[in-house]
């Protein structure tokens, strides 16, 4: 079962790669939960700072598998009870980033999406495809890709299902940065492993906690809710620290992520 | 009455063309019914699949007509009855592309971004114009566009009505396309055409729908929301043809949209 | 005390420039209450209609003096009572725009973004730097800016607290234009007298409340508070005066904003 996601863990940067390169790692509900298990167990572990999600072989992942399609048209599908949704990522408090190295298609691409930042190979192929097969936008997907890309860019990809790359997917600021394909793991493990060394465990949590929240706040709200969050940070040894380690020019040393 | 806005269908894409040439297609409440009117057709048609709408002549739509404005100055407008909204577009369960060939200002902008997706000729002149007349963001807009190119963006357009080129519309991000005026009406047919082909009409219309209405839900709502979406998808013919096809290779010949 | 901020008048545009130049313009209470102070003399007074804020020598905001976060570590910082919040400007009924001329930092970033507009030289350094600090994402930035960049783009900005030009910050949709430093005021200051010249007062306060209020709002009532301010927009001597010089040819001339 572990085999699904490969997980490895170095100076604070777990990296997860989804594991079924002879299907490009379409999406089974096994391969789903180990994921969200390693995320949960990521999240715990105080060596962990930042997760890279990235797959195995030529693709990320290419949409659910087509076992599991079989399986819906033909009634034997049988819904997991208890399935953690699928957006499930944005709730974990350390920084996801997913590496799209090759085939990003419609669940795919929603589990891409919800990660937090998003590298991209430049000749990796993107494409939501619902439309193209009678499915809907699938797991939040309308709600994300209009605060990713704005909206007429998200109706275009929505309902065209038209397959694109890499490089237009940083041109529509889906993605945080395009690099070629055999640089993009050492690309994505550099920038996160700078998150990993210069920020604060505890701030990142905060922020990612905030961004993802605000988009059901006012601006008021937010920033009440910005006032009261910053006086607690001034209560933690991480601002201490964070002020210090500026005054002195050197790296910070942030204490790991609390309970 | 009916020459206010030309109509002809093509491989199941319905051209709607403003026909005020001689005003630059200024808007009136005449030319307004007219054009709603001939959506409500296009949604019930089942040989209509998707909607362009453009302008006869040089312009796409200067904005409010003169005669009304000067109406409104002189006490004489009459507000109509049970008028349909200008966001009315928005509410069609088939996607509505705008085709800008030329002057799109005010009112006209409005009727351009209230649609699903924007092509525009790269000489095309664009402005909100409103500031410059004591006027306010007309119906909608200051919702819509910082919601389509961000909110600086959007404050500038609508603080200065300054005038843009088509080519500048493409730059902020307001349309999904800019053309050379020329091959304008062709690349927003073939366009057209692709979603006709090979996207289905059921698909499009929930997927509209969810983009519109996920504004107005929390990520989690909009997820669960999808959920119920996709179960119901899964009953449709639209999903066994969509499958069926792609795994045969084939173009899909998907049902026209149910009532 | 008025030194911290210097202000001067010259056709409609009033500039305010923070005022401490050795320290890079870092923001102290004090420095804070004289900036609220005079924004609200510039809502009341008639000969201003829009206003610019940079800083002196070669910073525009590094961010909170470090006099102020020493006092906070060491728990002598006394909160102001009835402090005006940081999101203020977006509550003043005329057009902000920032000039940024330098150093973007921490509290000095959000006081950059709450303004309307913003200009930027391409060589000033921007960054959050919250997280690098141990702090959060404070005073609304993390509601403000995916609405300005998209989602994925601000939480790169706010996770890493990397340092970024301005140059990045035009590409990243964050500033409005982007130039050379030498020409930022001479161009802020140009496009602000556009504003002046060209933009109904009554206009730009109605329309910057919209774009800032209708994040709180369904399109549906966006469109239907429109339509109100449409109607009371044409009752002011702004729309008669509007038309009339469009009609005319001429440069507007329309009144200050009223009470």
């Amino acid at each position: 079962m572990s085999d699904l996601v490969l997980s490895s863990l170095d100076e604070g940067v777990l990296t997860l790669t989804f594991n079924r390169p002879d299907r490009l790692n379409a999406w089974t509900d096994a391969m789903g939960r180990r994921y969200f298990d390693l995320l949960e167990q990521a999240e715990r572990d105080p060596g962990v700072r930042v997760v890279v999600v990235t797959g195995a072989g030529k693709g990320f992942c290419a949409g659910a598998d087509f076992q599991t399609l079989a399986a819906v048209q033909d009634g034997s599908y049988d819904v997991e009870p208890d399935k953690r949704p699928t957006t499930h990522p944005t709730t974990i408090r350390k920084p996801v980033i997913a590496a799209v190295n090759g085939a990003c298609a419609g669940l795919g691409m929603v589990h891409a999406l919800v990660c937090d930042l998003v590298f991209t190979a430049a000749e990796a192929k993107w494409t939501t495809a619902f439309a193209r097969r009678g499915l809907i936008a699938e797991y939040g997907l309308a709600w994300i890709l209009p605060r990713l890309i704005g909206q007429p860019r998200a109706m275009d990809l929505l309902l065209s299902g038209r397959t694109f790359t890499g490089a237009e997917a940083g041109d529509l600021g889906l993605a945080n940065r395009v690099v070629p394909g055999e640089r993009l793991l050492e690309e994505t493990l550099a920038y996160a492993r700078e998150l990993a060394a210069h920020s604060s465990p505890a701030s990142m949590a905060v922020i990612k906690r905030q961004v993802w929240g605000d988009w059901g706040r006012s601006l008021a709200e937010s920033e009440s809710e910005a006032v009261r969050l910053m006086l607690e940070s001034f209560t933690r040894p991480d601002f201490a620290e964070g002020v210090a380690s500026f005054l002195e020019r050197r790296t910070p040393a942030f204490p790991p992520l609390g309970g």
